[in-house]
């Protein structure tokens, strides 16, 4: 029996998604509590990919397998009862076995928060807080340029190995919340991300809207390849995994 | 020279306002950076009042002196840069040395908020997760009882010894939020309000909205002076002091 879980985590006192060795991660602690439910026989989450220290999510999903029949919606509940109250499952739901959380993605969500206006101690963990105004209309001019299918090699990590760079947002784009004009909020939907690209994507939009970069620089530092041509990898804490799609 | 000073706290990690011997209190923190930015000389905080482990303040007041001149904005600046970042100095402000900041109080105002849809990770510490629907029409219609001037016995600390009980709330209302119709705002704008009095009030606004209560039973839970007789003390993470009022 496969299982489809989605779930929603504050990533704050987390060292990121994946298991590591004596290390808290989201991870190991659905893992632990999903073997203890499946009376001490290990059961293994596959997740749709991994999120960095401190980044949260909102819509993370991953697929497990059971040997035994159980329900999902009173597997959800018991496992909502064990977990840490930073972590909740949304749902779970049986799929077929062919069904691979990480493999059959077709778009990916992440968005990314940023207060311009004067420091919030209660956002400190969830809002990027920059606090100074920025040139949210070049910031706006410049997403058309990342939009599409491109090499985006110069917003990956610098020493990321991948088999190939290329990569489709298929929208970008920049909002203000209607209560509070200092809160912007960046989204991007995507095929797939490399590691720390919307960081680094966010943190050169910032440099746009600080005067750095005007809007058209991203079409050259697209075209170098070099990480060195980008901005700063944004902080962590502004950044969600808001939705995972399938079929 | 007296400075009155308006600053926010996250209280999550904080045994509360005031100081306590080996506690980690909001006072002892300002107070600390104050002597410290004061050559030394300790610098002692007389705030409007206290609020309770793991309560908020968006705008909580006090007042201080400093036996030299120093600039209120400077003052501000280096206290926020000393300050853990789960306080912000929003305001310092020279006022005349008649001023007292628990004294001189016209009015108060708290809120409190409660998630009556399915629990939310990232609210645990900020919003009261009761997860479940109320009947929210039916708590509006209970406030009207708790508006005016009443002895406020019943819903104060048990062991709580006062010379009078009497306080005034001049308004109460309740509200959904715009983008969140289960997010609950409760807002109670008082003259003075006796120890746990918000969340004993909310307690009972509660149980009234389950349907354990009328909304007239508040006439005679008031009239009992019996703490006995109104609901359970709501949780203090959805508890904001949100304004003190002067002249």
């Amino acid at each position: 029996m496969r299982f489809l879980i989605t779930f929603s985590y504050d990533g704050t006192n987390y060292k990121g998604y994946q298991k590591q060795p004596n290390e808290r991660t989201v991870q190991s602690e659905i893992e632990s509590k999903l073997t203890k439910l499946n009376s001490g026989k290990k059961v293994i989450l596959n997740a749709s990919g991994r999120t960095d220290a401190h980044v949260h999510a909102l819509g993370q999903t991953a697929h497990f397998d059971l040997e035994k029949n159980m329900d999902p919606k009173k597997l959800k509940h018991s496992l909502n009862k064990l977990l840490p109250n930073d972590i909740y499952i949304i749902s779970i739901k049986e799929v077929s076995s062919e069904f691979h959380a990480r493999f059959c993605v077709k778009a990916k969500e992440y968005i990314y928060k940023i207060n311009m206006g004067e420091y919030n101690p209660f956002e400190r963990n969830y809002i990027y807080q920059y606090n100074a105004p920025l040139d949210v209309c070049e910031m706006e001019r410049a997403l058309q340029y990342l939009e599409g299918t491109h090499n985006f090699k110069s917003f990956t990590k610098v020493d990321e190995e991948k088999e190939t760079y290329e990569r489709t947002i298929i929208k970008a784009s920049i909002n203000t919340d209607s209560k509070n004009l200092n809160q912007l909020t960046l989204s991007f939907l995507g095929t797939g991300f490399l590691r720390y690209m919307v960081r680094n994507m966010v943190g050169t939009l910032i440099e746009i809207g600080e005067g750095k970069y005007k809007a058209e620089d991203i079409i050259s530092i697209l075209e170098s390849m070099d990480r060195t041509k980008a901005g700063k990898t944004a902080p962590p804490e502004g950044l969600y995994l808001k939705n995972v799609f399938y079929e």
